[in-house]
């Protein structure tokens, strides 16, 4: 355990960079058939004359992408406790198939739980840019995370 | 297009029932290893030990099967426009493997955009319960929906 990042390991104004995430067609419209089947996350050639312009991600399928960034990225070895929510999810963009994404956190503040001293709430702010630096998503949300020495 | 849902049809204060959906284990694990693939997620067992007391559903997973009920429910016969984003998401009580989900919807504001007035801002609230009334999901979020006689 000693060895996972604490609450004490994140820094208000820390930025980390969450690598890159690949989005095919065949992603997008799998997820669409799943969770958002409407025609623009499933057809290219109906999405082409759509207000999205051509096949594009569900946002909530661009929110999943974000967060597999963000357990790559720190979640995965951080001793994690959840989260209550988010309280900003702003899709800027659509994204299309074929676009590479790059994922950052930047940790906006913290504190610890009052009631609950052994937690501590970090806020973080997470954004997607596509490779011509065009900003996709921006959220803004809380991660629970243990305190080292409560 | 004249049997579709437009702006006009919704009405501030109104809600509309938005049917149920079964929660599995194996679609709780499916969805983790692509998008958040922490141990709370992915294993029974030792999800037991966790925080969370047992096996339960991404928080991006539970908003993406609120997003099927909306497009079951309404969105799916709707002259929708897309949405800009949700500025609040609650994961209020954990999604646990073999829970059954209802859903329903608030229209709680709208209004025609100015610089478009063919295009209406919706602004709902979904919340998503289980059979047992424990409300595990409360979201806030717009939807874009064309108006009929802009």
């Amino acid at each position: 355990m000693t060895d996972l990042l604490h609450y004490e390991d994140f820094t208000v104004g820390e930025s980390r960079d969450l690598g890159t995430y690949q989005v095919t067609a065949e992603e997008i419209k799998s997820f669409a058939r799943e969770f958002d089947p409407q025609f623009f996350h499933l057809d290219e050639e109906r999405a082409k004359s759509s207000v999205l312009g051509g096949l594009s991600a569900s946002g909530w399928h661009t929110c999943g992408i974000v967060m597999r960034m963000m357990v790559d990225g720190y979640l995965g070895r951080t001793a994690g406790m959840g989260s209550p929510g988010v309280n900003e999810v702003k899709w800027l963009k659509p994204v299309y198939a074929g676009e590479m994404l790059r994922g950052r956190m930047t940790v906006l503040a913290k504190r610890q739980s009052q009631s609950r001293p052994e937690m501590g709430l970090v806020t973080m702010r997470w954004e997607a840019q596509s490779t011509k630096g065009e900003t996709k998503i921006d959220m803004t949300g809380i991660n629970l995370i243990k305190v080292r020495t409560p």
